[in-house]
C-alpha cells in the first residue's frame, strides 16, 4: 500500500500540514500518511529523509519563509537539501514554500498557502500513484500553485 | 539500443518536452525515449535521476523560471542538483532553462524556448551517440541556444 | 539512554552553549550531554558530525554571524553543511544562529541569543525523545525563537 | 604514463581547449591527452568526472561565462560541481573561467583567455607530475592568470 | 604521532603557509607537517582531501580572495567544498581566508593575514591534539582572528 509523508513546521502561520493530509486522504483514500513536524524550514530535509526511511513513497514539505535576505538564504540552503534528499533516495519530495512577502494581506497569504498545499498534495499523489506520465497531459500548460494558472503561450 | 530521457514541467508555458522528443526522434530514429513530467524545476533533478535509473543513457531537462529573486534561487538550487545527478551517475543531463524575463514579448519567449530545446536535444544526441569528441569541431565557436550564435572572436 | 550534542563557537559573544546545556538538563535530566567548541560557524558541521559519530542522538549548534556580506555567505555555506550532515546521518542538527545585525543594542542581542538557544534546545529534546509528532500540536502556530511568536493567521 | 583531461565548450568564443592541449604537450611531451567538448559550463563537471573515470590523472576545464546575473549563478553551480568532482575522485580539476564582462575589448578578452588557459595548463602539469610541493616555491607570490601578477606584499 | 596538513595558494600575496607551519611547529614540536600548494582557493578542497588521505589528522587552508562579486562566489563555492571535505572525512579543515577588500592598506592586509593564520593554526593544534573541549573555556568569548577580539557581551 502507498504511504505518503507530510513534513511541516511550527514556524508556519498556516496549518498547511493538515491541508495536505486532507487532500491526500481525498485523492488516495486507502493510503497511509505519516506526519513530521519540525521547528523551521532548515529542519525539513532531515524530516523528509526520515519519512522516506520509514517507508514513505513520496513526501510533501510545507515551509514558511520570512522576509529578510537571511530568510532567503535559509530558503536556498533548504532547497538544495531537499533536492539532495530526492537525489539520494530517488523519491519525490515536493516542496511547498510560502514567502511572507508574497502578500501584505494576511488573508491573501493564507489563501496562497492553502491553494499551494492543496494543488501540490494532488501533484504528489499523481506522481506517486500514477507515475512519470501522470502529469504529461499538463506539460507546458503554465500551471501555478498559490496563484491562478499563467496558461500556455498561444 | 540507446535510450533518452526527457523531463519537463507543468509550470512551463511552452511544451518544450514535445519539441525535444520530436528532435531526438529525427536525429536518432531508432532510439527509445522516456518522458517524465513534474510540477516545477525543483522536481527535475529527481526526475532525471529516475530516468537514468530506468536505463536512459542521457537526459534533457526543460525548465521554465519566473522573474523574481526567489525564482532565481530556485534556479540555482536546481542547477546544483542537476549537476549532482550527473556527477553521481556519470551521465549527461543537459539543462534547458527559459527565464520569463528573457523577453517581454511572449512570442519571442516561445521562439527562444523552441530554439533552445531543439538545439540542446541535438547536443544530447551527439554526446550520447557519438561521444566526447562529437562537439569538438565546434569548440570555441561561440554557439548559443535560444539566440543566434555569438561566434568565435576573430 | 539519550545523548545530546552541543556545538558552539569562540566567535560568539554569548555563551549559548551553556544556555543550551542547562535547558537540556532541565528538560531531560537523565540524558548525557557532549559539548564541542570550535572557532567559528564554518567549523560547526564537522563538530556536529563528530558528535553524532560518538553516539549523540541529536545535536544543537550555536552560531554567531557578523554583519558583512561575506559573513552571510559563510552562513549560507554553513547552513548547507549542517543540512548535509543531517541528510547523511538521519539525525536532527538544530541550528541556532544569531546575526549581529539583528539588533544594534547589545543587551537585546544577548536576549535574542538566550531565548533562541533555550527554545531550540527544548525543540531538540522534544524531537529526540518524543519523536516526529511531538511538535505537531504546534504546527502552523507561527512560533518564533529569539522573538515573540507571530502566531497563526486568524 | 600520465594522462591529462581537457574539457571545453562550444559556448566559448575562444578555442581554449587547443591552447591547453598545446601547452600540456610542450610541458609533458610523453603524456596522453583526452579532450571532451560539451555545450556549456554546466556540462563541465560530468565531463571532468568521465575523463577521470577513463584514466585521467588530472583535468583542466575551460569555461566561458556570459554577463547576466543568471550566468553568474550558473558559474556558482558549476564551481560547486567541479569542486565536488575533485572531492569525490581526489584528482585535480583546474578550472579556467573567462567572464565576458572582464573586458569590453574582444581582443583583450581573447588575450585573457589564452594567458589563463596557458598558465593553468602549466599548473596542472606541475601538480599532476611533480606533486604537492611543486608550486610551493611560488606560494604567497601573488600570481595571476589572465592578468599580470599582483606580486607578494613587500 | 600527530600529522598536520597546510594547504596554501600561489594567488595569495602573503606566504601564510609558512606562518602556519611555524606556528604549528612551535605549538606541537613533535608533530609531522605536510604542505600542499595550489594555484587558487577553488583548488583548496581537493588539496585538503588529499592531505587527509595521506594521513593528516587535521588541515589548515590559507586562501586569498579578490574584490569582485565573482571572487566572492568562488569563496562561497570553496567554503561549501571545504565543509564537504570535513563532513566526508570527519576531520577538521580550518579555513583561513583573507579578502583583499578587508583593507586598502597593504601593510594592514598583511598583518591581518599573519594574525589570522597564526591564531587559526593554534586553534587547529588545540582541536587535533586536545580534542573537543580544548576551546570550551573560550566559548562565547567573542574571539576574532585578524582583528582584535570583540569580547563577550557584558
Amino acid at each position: 500500500m502507498r504511504k505518503y509523508g507530510v513534513a511541516d513546521t511550527t514556524f508556519s502561520r498556516v496549518d498547511m500540514g493538515s491541508v495536505a493530509i486532507n487532500t491526500i486522504k481525498k485523492e488516495d483514500p486507502e493510503a497511509e500518511i505519516a506526519r513530521y513536524t519540525v521547528p523551521g524550514i532548515k529542519d525539513l530535509p532531515v524530516a523528509a529523509k526520515r519519512l522516506i526511511e520509514e517507508g514513505c513513497d513520496g513526501v510533501i514539505t510545507l515551509g514558511w519563509v520570512g522576509k529578510t535576505m537571511l530568510d532567503k538564504y535559509s530558503y536556498l540552503a533548504t532547497s538544495i537539501g531537499l533536492i539532495t534528499v530526492q537525489i539520494l533516495t530517488s523519491k519525490h519530495v515536493i516542496d511547498v514554500t510560502v514567502h511572507e512577502d508574497e502578500s501584505e494581506d494576511l488573508e491573501k497569504l493564507k489563501e496562497i498557502a492553502i491553494d499551494r498545499a492543496t494543488k501540490h498534495a494532488r501533484n504528489l499523489v499523481k506522481l506517486v500513484r500514477d507515475g512519470k506520465n501522470s502529469l504529461t497531459p499538463l506539460a507546458g500548460k503554465g500551471l501555478r500553485q498559490g496563484y491562478k494558472d499563467a496558461g500556455p503561450i498561444d
